[in-house]
């Protein structure tokens, strides 16, 4: 069972004393510079979080799915306004077209595709196809999603499989469709659509919570892959999203206590505040923006006394049954 | 889009400014009660955890998933140990026999089932022949678990869907299985491996990153709609673990700068922490607990802030390839 480390030689049994002392003196100077450095680092990005301006995406082209309706299709509409050409990838045909006209109309440019994300190889094919019809995708959003709300018990099979097959591993295909590009152009942006239900567990959610909780772990190991990889050079970004309960179709009842402090927020909201952070390079972030700093506190304490402040609030979603 | 909210009646626009000072100082009165118990409960648990003892488990009957080796192995030895029955699930029919013998030739009761926990007909089907051949199971440990380590490039399709399949959506169909017994009899444990890669992402483990958060996100949930749904009554208990990197034949390859801080743990040690943990009725915790406490703390700061911590530590998982 033992493990034998050949990237180590700090096992030797038989350090001299002034070896030890040695060590033990480079590992405090070296913890005191991480300390400086941690600091240093936080109030650069707090002060970069206040004062970096929103990037221009007139040039980009914006490959987003789920474009048929609710965020992706808000999304479409708002890069749109904003010069970028998008790619529209959905499901659905006629309500993809519908939002590809809707574009155009306006004047914006727009490509539609019909895809099942969930089809590795449909992904990769057509995937191909963007890239000579359209041109290198340089903003990625993996929007598509579904949300079935029951009980544990009351999942069925098929329900469960399609929650992660869309939620979360078709997310893996559009990796793989579109981030050798991005790599080989030291350029590219992936935006990743969780949700609250990823950093917060919620009842009647238990499998959409796994999936939006595993959206963020890939983008985190992603990010982290990306940055070591390449030794510190990518210029790849990423960008998770938590959007409160989204008015859409998906959430079919909420109870909310404090109306207007964790209203339903509106789809055309939630993808300005996607927008508004993507542009501004922002890792994470919730909408609205306060929740991730409160999540992120209220996990330094129990369990039982963070109960406490969300039975406060006393908001969650009913079952649809 | 509007929502209009069927439980809430503070949307109206006509309230007069007495009814709104006495909404205001209801609120001020309810927030200081939150922050009153907030802290009383926090200090409360934090005393618990200090002086909760270690529950007898020797009329439980335990299953565990994943006996054939590694982690799933130990926890079946050590809780044999403590008097418990076992009941060993695991693909591999001759590993599993193996640590029923194991466990028999010790004295112990064990019970050996070959099953694969991705096929929720099988599942469910071994778990009614469990229940009717050895009884109720109070402790269910989702062990059962694979990891794949290379880039995210180089996953393929089949190995994508096997992490999830695997390491995620078992877990659900086993909650099918075992949790409608507990509910009936308002006794059980569930305990679920997550992983280290559960709470951080790493590189080279982007879909097990996935599958591993997924379990944190699924479990909060359920243990969230037992509470809610049961008005509190609920004395279903739920621990998510997070070993370090073990020594199981997973981890091919890892570089660590700190030998004795973040050298690789022997399954019969996280074992032990698990065993320790359910016992104790502990929600979550990695195994060295530190590092949960450190990972809540170090995510209250800028992603660049705590990749300074990470490079400090300077560990990871080297490709398998």
């Amino acid at each position: 069972m033992e493990h034998s480390s050949s990237s180590s030689n700090r096992n030797n049994d038989q350090v001299s004393p002034v070896a030890s002392l040695y060590n033990g003196i480079i590992i405090v100077i070296d913890l005191i510079f991480l300390f400086i450095k941690f600091w240093f680092r936080t109030f650069v990005e707090l002060y970069e979080s206040f004062t970096t301006k929103e990037r221009d995406v007139s040039n980009d082209i914006i490959l987003i799915t789920g474009t048929g309706h609710g965020i992706g299709k808000e999304l479409a509409l708002q890069y749109s306004a904003l010069g970028a050409t998008i790619v529209c990838w959905d499901i659905n045909e006629q309500l993809n077209l519908e939002t590809v006209k809707l574009i155009k109309s306006k004047g914006g440019k727009a490509h539609g595709y019909t895809v099942d994300v969930t089809n590795r190889e449909k992904v990769l094919e057509t995937g191909n196809k963007v890239l000579t019809e359209v041109g290198d995708i340089t903003i990625l959003i993996n929007n598509a999603g579904i949300m079935p709300q029951h009980e544990m018990l009351k999942h069925t099979e098929g329900e469960i499989r399609k929650v992660f097959e869309i939620n979360t591993i078709a997310h893996c295909w559009m990796f793989q469709a579109f981030l050798p590009k991005m790599i080989e152009n030291n350029k590219g942006h992936i935006v990743a659509l969780s949700s609250i239900a990823g950093i917060v567990g919620f009842k009647n959610l238990v499998p959409y919570c796994g999936s939006k909780f595993a959206v963020r772990g890939m983008m985190e190991a992603l990010a982290e892959e990306m940055r070591l990889y390449s030794n510190g050079t990518s210029k790849i970004q990423f960008t998770t999203v938590y959007p409160y309960m989204v008015d859409t179709g998906l959430c079919k009842r909420v109870k909310i206590r404090f109306e207007n402090f964790l209203r339903l927020l509106k789809p055309a909201e939630v993808a300005a505040g996607i927008i508004s952070a993507q542009r501004r390079g922002i890792s994470e972030l919730t909408v609205p923006r306060y929740m991730f700093f409160l999540n992120s506190f209220l996990r330094n304490f129990p369990a039982a006394s963070s109960l406490l402040v969300r039975d406060f609030f006393d908001s969650g979603i009913e079952s649809d049954m």
